[in-house]
């Protein structure tokens, strides 16, 4: 067993991120104590009854006392007023990090709040599910998966390097990039899809020629994968576009202006413009699976046929 | 083993849904004889290769002759041409049906070459991959998936039975509707979110901003998924859009309409009707898991970690 990376980690929030964080901390040895701190009574008693910390404190000023490495995993939007309130109880020398999926805004936020002799290197690991809370964490969540690091320019190289190799033992791959080079890619590959899945589910649900019992019912020609993504957490999603503004309208203009030229293309009969982007679209595919981000399996290898709760396949038609 | 309800069937062409059609009804003892039909001659030199029929022909005309079932199993543009070609080679008494993502414009191409004494029974199952080609077929496709039967006004009911029958061999579930209808339908569930993922992988394709390959690299964050959806097959889905043009155009104004409300809530910080509609989306995809259509699992049950072609996780952030 090699030394531990900290001594004491304070996660503040200890849902999806924080629990599979915290599963991490201890399997992989990354710090001798795990401080759990969260909003609600009932949260900090389910990671307790998980095990997941070594001691639990509804206090977040509490949990960061003697912290060397204090991690915010919490949505975006209270990024800010939580690091104002922990500020005068860090410990000299502790690194500062976050999670979120928005960096630009959080770094705005919560930097002017840091003081002197502290280092901030603020994270996103690019892992998750639809799933949320405490009991949905696991040890896996970030093997293989990347994390990328978007340190303010002067951070200590030394404070980088410990929070990079903290990654490294929880099993991801870690990129640096600026904050903003961060949130135009995650605008794109992440942001925008989000939306636009909690969009068509929105609008399937408000037609009134086809019922909504019509959409859950033929939901597995396709529509299924889009209702996944739209089951993510309301908050964190709230403060995902609330935060990263500008580059998801940029990115959404962009959108929009190709889905009006693919209109253009059915309603005129175009058939060429749609074969070929349908053609340029599948190379991507096969890319991503080349990339090993994702199975090579029909239908993401869910169960076909008769599987309990999972009955079937198809993205068909 | 209760008697076969066909003597002979002919699948004209054998791609995924003509070779899982095929493996049914041997499997399921459907029919005594299976003819196989398709365009080139790889593709059936493919078909006999995996054994999927009992004869095997190049012209559609002679797999026809004699088969008191036929289905059209071909991208939906070309079933007008092909049915004016069997036409006059179908056998009094038969059962022409096909297997098209669209019904109205298949039906208007479809009907006016079929000759009295022929009865007419459109089919959709709702069942696919993202693959396409003979070798995707399997036997489980169709299992606990709908059926959509649209047979015009006037069809004989007995024939309608008997495709329904056939179609609960394959394990299906079916459902009768018109073609008008099913047309609406599809266009929601399934027609639309194809398009809306085709484009955005386009889009993200086109950046200048965000590189290609950080795309790919990235992709687990939520793109991922509409990859794999726009990795389907680009002659099929021209047709679809295609053919059902109109549908499809006003599916996709409601679905423009939609985000742009939203593109405005964004724009001016009103964190409240992201939230609403971000929670009534979420009890959508408990109504799709409820009603069966899909897994439970987080991610659709991919492998966590470190699966080989299935490294990871996420939609996350
Ligand atoms: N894939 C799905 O998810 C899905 C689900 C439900 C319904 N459908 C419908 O099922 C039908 C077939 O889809 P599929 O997925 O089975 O397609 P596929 O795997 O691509 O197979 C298509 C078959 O049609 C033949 N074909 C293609 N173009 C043709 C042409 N111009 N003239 C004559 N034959 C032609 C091909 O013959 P060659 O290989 O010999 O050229 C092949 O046998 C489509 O109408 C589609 O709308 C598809
Ligand atoms: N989920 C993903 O896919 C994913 C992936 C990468 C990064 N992230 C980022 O990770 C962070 C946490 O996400 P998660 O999925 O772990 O969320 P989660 O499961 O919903 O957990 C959120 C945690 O934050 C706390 N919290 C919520 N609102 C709060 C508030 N107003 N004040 C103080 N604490 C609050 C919750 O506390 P109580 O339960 O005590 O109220 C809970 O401990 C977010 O910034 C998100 O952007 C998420």
């Amino acid at each position: 067993m090699t030394e531990p990376l900290f001594d004491r980690v304070a996660l503040i929030g200890i849902g999806l991120i924080g629990s599979s964080l915290a599963l991490n901390i201890r399997a992989n040895g990354l710090a001798r104590h795990i401080a759990v701190t969260t909003r609600r009574r009932e949260t900090l008693e389910k990671a307790e009854a998980l095990g997941l910390g070594d001691s639990y404190h509804l206090e977040a000023t509490e949990a960061v006392a003697d912290a060397d490495f204090v991690i915010l995993c919490v949505p975006v939007g209270v990024c800010g007023a939580i690091t104002s309130e922990i500020a005068p109880h860090l410990k000299k020398g502790a690194i500062v990090s976050d999670v979120g999926s928005v960096k630009g805004a959080v770094i705005d936020q919560m930097r002017p709040h840091l003081p002197e002799g502290v280092d901030f290197v603020p994270a996103h690991p690019l892992a998750g599910t639809e799933q949320s809370g405490p009991e949905s964490g696991f040890l896996e969540l970030f093997r293989n998966r990347w994390c990328i690091l978007t340190p303010p320019e002067g951070t200590d190289p030394a404070a980088i390097e410990k929070v990079e190799a903290f990654w490294r033992g929880c099993g991801s791959n870690v990129e640096t990039m600026t904050a903003e080079h961060h949130d135009l890619v995650l605008a794109i590959v992440s942001h925008v899809p989000h939306l636009i899945a909690y969009n068509i589910v929105g609008t399937a649900a408000d037609l009134e020629t086809v019922t909504q019992s019509e959409v859950v019912k033929f939901s597995a020609s396709g529509f299924r994968d889009f209702t996944r993504i739209a089951a993510s957490d309301p908050t964190m999603w709230r403060d995902v576009f609330l935060t990263n503004r500008d580059a998801v309208l940029e990115m959404l203009a962009r959108f929009s202006e190709d889905l009006a030229s693919l209109q253009r293309a059915i309603r005129w009969g175009d058939g060429d413009t749609l074969f070929d982007l349908f053609t340029r679209t599948r190379a991507i595919r096969r890319n991503v699976i080349e990339a090993g981000q994702d199975t090579a399996k029909p239908n993401f290898g869910r169960e076909p046929g008769n599987g309990e709760a999972a009955p079937g396949e198809s993205t068909g038609s």
